[in-house]
């Protein structure tokens, strides 16, 4: 085995093609259902909010898709991403276990947001889409797709969930320095905005608001679509450069992963390094076990309940099968705000189903003290999403330490932390609380689940 | 010429030995004098404040010196750095001119420091340090150091100017998460700062008492050292690893730069990438303007003095030549605060003096202005200090169009401003002010330049 630390890839092993993982699948996940009807929706019903070329990937069942020459330069700017080997983190854990981290923070957005961003902008621009509407909630997908923007010559407004647009302005300044504007969610720019502000004029906003503002724009202007940052199978089909540069890269290493770890929001980082992996051992290949790490304060995949449910609070999205805590749940607000989303993808929740994925929950400061941990062993800050993966592997490397087994862990460090010190900040001064969602909410959200 | 954006070199190709200018330069820099006697200081004199290596380095005038294989190994993380050519800034700009950017913000801490950082704890923990004391404005080199003490197992004690300990919690919490201790200064941990704060509880700081304050510390325990992050050869000699890997980077382009641009504070960036350019050209190859852009509210190229004066505010540190302010002058409080230093380090003033340099001088808002147009094309947002490069560049490669011709333009983007995003926010909303330094307080710096 080399000792190297790292390993590359030549600029021209940059996948070619994103990997569609239902090619794969045993049985097809349910179909995605009409609001109103409760049928299955067609293509049709998509074209107010998507470009044509989208709809068709997000239908798609063709194991390979090709990826568009102008995406892939952009994408050369930052990939093939670093894959290392924690050699100074096994060390302080004293573990046998090979521990690798697929490093996405080297993205000029700094998280792995840009590689679907990019995509996304490229169609629409191709479509003839002046503007795009989009929500955020921390922030890592609104600036990502202000910079996909501002590369392709298209206008990007962003609804930002209004507590996350007072506390984290770092991140507003950046849509903003790309192009991008962005409004505070609610707003008065819409009709459901409106309509919550109306009843609550200090409503701190969520990001099930910000998606119906963002979809309701969508659909009324005709040189606007809308954009998701996750959940959608596009969206997870774009970042499955992730994984392929992946399994590349541990081959050069000359090693395998017996275990694959990712972080669950909406579960596109994840899909990003677990969906090509998992293809390849239903194709055949080396078993994996695949670890989903959500945050024990949102728990989709480990409290939720499998069901067809809404994307957004007002109810405008199509149905989806999902792992979810019901639409109008609101989880408190922890520090990795890219994961404080009541619903799983689709693709995620078909794959906890037929049991391809394991999920587990931390709480946030068990998380922050893995990040830590790798900070000072690796020098790489990650962010707060990113950390709930750093433990998940952390605890298995421990397991390898306590077992005598050597293991090869590869974990997903999808950001870095440089626009969430103040996280940090308060985890070092104790401030971080493990806070825990109300349970009668949950019940409440839950029971309000559209019977389908 | 190749049609590429990016231009890689293999990990073997980091180098292999610092490039020292000294041995190319026409006429060897003016001695550095000790503070009592105004004599050349000798290596015993430097010893309680540098371990012996770093001493040898900084008087080396040796053209090549080894890089340690274990500073290698860490330098491999994130080495060798990307050179991107600025094909969409060119076209936004509708230039004839090649501009390429080396980019440095792909480390860990986000900026070139740990070039240094790293180099400088390996040989104090090679010679059985125990602590680093060092100084901090904005925060850049404390983290980078903070960093290099984790990864060598060396505790870190950070001053950092008072009003920006304040201003900048991210910062402070990146040394606090590599387990750096950061203290405001000034404080009551030292006599000089002791002094200070008996006359005025509130002092905001300088980097000249912070720099008093580490020295002091360092003299007084034996099992510390104190390590600077610009100004003195060996730092500068550290971050030739920029210059040379752009050489060779060029080289895969199949061009050479007509220009190279730099931001100046201490010049330790600048100095990274033009020293070995300038030594190439001392030796015979191909000519090169190389232009230093300094900030006009801290302009020791532009407006400083070429004498003797020293490098703290409380005059413990040695006698150098260079272009300064004065050791009491204080800059106003603009947004790149890495390059409000008073002085300049010796062999980039000495340069100066032989001819071998331009310098000038931009204002903050013009900088942020060239910052945000390089955001948007090339999806990168710059640090503060690093805008100034890019105005330079960017008037340039304006003259290049407004006189038809296409020269090859090469900057470095020393870092990128995700822990700054306060400035752009400040920028956008037309709150940045362009600061002039007082004229009468800089006359009294400079009237009070010892007599030598």
């Amino acid at each position: 085995m080399s000792e190297s630390i790292k390993y590359n890839l030549d600029e021209s092993q940059i996948p070619k093609f994103w990997y569609n993982l239902v090619a794969d699948l045993p049985t097809p996940p349910p179909p995605v259902l009409h609001p109103g009807t409760h049928q299955p929706v067609g293509p049709a019903d998509l074209e107010p909010l998507f470009p044509m070329s989208l709809i068709m990937q997000e239908v798609s069942t063709e194991r390979e898709v090709e990826i568009p020459e102008p995406v892939r330069e952009i994408y050369r700017q930052w990939r093939v991403t670093p894959l290392y080997r924690a050699r100074r983190l096994e060390k302080a854990l004293d573990t046998p276990a090979r521990i690798y981290y697929k490093y996405e923070g080297v993205s000029p957005a700094g998280s792995h947001k840009p590689n679907t961003a990019v995509a996304q902008a490229f169609y629409n621009k191709q479509a003839g889409v002046k503007r795009i509407a989009t929500e955020t909630g921390a922030g890592q997908w609104g600036s990502s797709l202000a910079f996909a923007g501002a590369v392709f010559g298209i206008e990007i407004e962003v609804f930002m969930v209004r507590v996350s647009y007072n506390q984290k302005p770092y991140r507003r300044a950046m849509m903003e320095t790309y192009g991008a504007r962005c409004v505070p969610s609610p707003s008065r720019e819409t009709l459901s905005g409106r309509a919550i502000l109306d009843q609550n004029p200090d409503h701190p906003g969520s990001l099930g608001i910000a998606i119906s503002e963002a979809v309701e724009v969508a659909a009324q202007r005709d040189d606007t679509k809308y954009a998701l940052g996750s959940v959608l199978n596009h969206v997870l089909l774009h970042q499955t450069v992730i994984g392929q540069e992946s399994i590349a890269q541990m081959e050069v290493a000359d090693d395998y992963p017996d275990i694959v770890v990712g972080c669950t929001g909406g579960g596109s980082n994840f899909a990003g390094i677990a969906f090509p992996f998992i293809g390849a051992q239903l194709r055949g290949g080396k078993n994996v076990r695949v670890i989903a790490v959500e945050p024990a304060a949102c728990p989709s995949l480990t409290r939720g309940r499998y069901a067809y449910d809404f994307g957004d609070t007002a109810h405008l999205t199509p149905l989806t099968m999902m792992h979810t805590l019901g639409s109008t749940f609101t989880p408190p607000g922890f520090h990795a705000g890219g994961l404080r989303y009541h619903g799983m993808a689709p693709l995620v929740s078909h794959l906890r189903q037929l049991g391809l994925i394991e999920a587990r929950a931390y709480h946030q400061t068990k998380c922050f003290e893995a990040g830590v941990a790798f900070a000072r062993a690796e020098g790489i800050i990650p962010a707060p999403e990113a950390n709930h993966a750093v433990r998940g592997a952390i605890d298995e490397a421990i397991r390898c330490r306590e077992e005598g087994v050597s293991r090869s862990i590869l974990l997903n460090l999808c950001g870095h932390g440089h626009l969430d010190m103040q996280a940090y900040a308060d985890y070092a001064a104790g401030r971080l609380v493990d806070q825990e969602y109300d349970e009668s909410e949950l019940a409440m959200a839950l029971s309000g689940l559209p019977t389908v």
